[in-house]
């Protein structure tokens, strides 16, 4: 099996060594990830400038190409020009913060795994509920067993699997929930300051307002202590609304024809 | 009626004045847009560095807010700091080059609209499909008798109007289409080539794959000369896969519990 590893916190994130770690321990690993963290640059992808590649050795050894791009770049070149053969699965993570409910919009880590997902690559996202994680040792066991599920039962072209590891110790772990996408937003709010000249600037802060009480959502399922598997895709139509809209007859109204 | 206007070219750009002017026949409009080209930024927030906000002037009258940051940051900002009260609506565009298909995923215009439905405010994308495009008139006059549509009948919380106007005369058009995201996806390469240095760097490029032969799917409606309008929603969950995966057992194979 051959699996092509990325992430949005940048190739010398230690949740990315971890997870190579884990996965090497079942397929042949490529990683191929961003030089610098990239967190919340959403599916953003490099048009307006070249990429460059460069080899990345952790500690003498050979670990990785480091891209000067985006999640999303890293995935495409990685498939594209580095392995020059689609993966089998490409896996991106694990990353230092969950990536649940809203969150899925803005993650460079569920974007990478989106982009395999385009490619028609199975896909899976790992991230850990929190930003200081210090062991990724039971993420990198649950990723290892997802990917061995996913090759054994396969994926649906253009399906992603979204995974969520709650950060507490293994034994309290409750088990595995097949969830939604929460519903969960942020309560955003600009910090105004001022700099040493007397200009104004912005920092963006906020509360993620929990509005999901069941299970079966990410979010909640996480905050459970249950290790938090969603199937997402990025086929966007809201059929509901389209179906309700053939009542709008847009043609008459906009066009008169 | 308020509307917030912003677009990922830039608030330089001819298809922000387009809009805006279309738009102030109708609504008191405020413009806030990125003090430079955004594309392909997709859902990028910025949360790494501070924000600066702008006063823009357009043959030295007032005419919006220039952020320092992405689509999407700017309609945060634009409803939260600048308005300080939502707007009846959220227009973005009008965007030089179509935002069909799989275009809908790196979209910064699509998702400038898709932060505003996030904000539970009723959102339209509009967009051109043509990079270099001489008249927005008509695109102008669209989106203004959609945004009365809209304001008319209403929009479901979370779900936005992605807009496509294809870029020939008015008398060419042949209707309006109501559609859902096309399929057709991008066969990208990387161009390899040698710096000054020595170095070598790679460009993105590639062509546009269009599988969809349908009149309902938006790339093919837009070619075929008919406005096409998508509700698009954030809400990625693939149910299909959701129920299909009841029967792997993730928990009994994963956790053994």
């Amino acid at each position: 099996m051959r699996i092509l590893v990325s992430n949005d916190d940048g190739i010398e994130a230690e949740g990315i060594a971890a997870l190579a770690k884990a996965l090497s321990e079942i397929a042949e690993v490529t990683v191929v990830a961003p030089h610098k963290e990239q967190s919340a640059v959403g599916h953003s992808i490099t048009m307006q400038n070249p990429l460059r590649v460069k080899k990345y050795y952790k500690n003498k050894e050979f670990f990785g190409y480091a891209v000067t791009g985006t999640p999303a770049d890293c995935v495409k070149m990685g498939i594209r020009n580095i392995m020059g053969v689609l993966p089998d699965l490409v896996v991106s993570g694990i990353n230092h913060g969950s990536n649940t409910a809203i969150n899925i919009i803005y993650s460079g880590t569920v974007s990478a795994a989106r982009e395999a997902a385009i490619m028609d690559v199975p896909a899976i996202a790992v991230s850990v509920t929190n930003h200081e994680v210090t062991d990724f040792s039971y993420a990198g066991e649950i990723a290892k067993k997802i990917c061995l599920l996913v090759a054994k039962k396969g994926l649906k072209k253009g399906t992603l699997l979204n995974v969520n590891v709650p950060d507490v110790p293994k034994e309290e772990i409750k088990g595995i929930q097949l969830t939604h996408q929460g519903k969960s937003k942020w309560d955003d709010i600009y910090e105004k300051r001022v700099d040493p000249y007397g200009q104004e600037y912005y920092w963006l802060k906020g509360d993620l307002i929990e509005t999901d009480d069941e299970l079966y959502m990410d979010q909640m399922a996480t905050k459970s202590n249950y290790v938090s598997v969603s199937p997402i895709h990025f086929d966007l139509t809201d059929y509901e609304t389209f179906e309700e809209m053939k009542s709008w007859n847009i043609d008459k109204e906009l066009s008169g024809k």
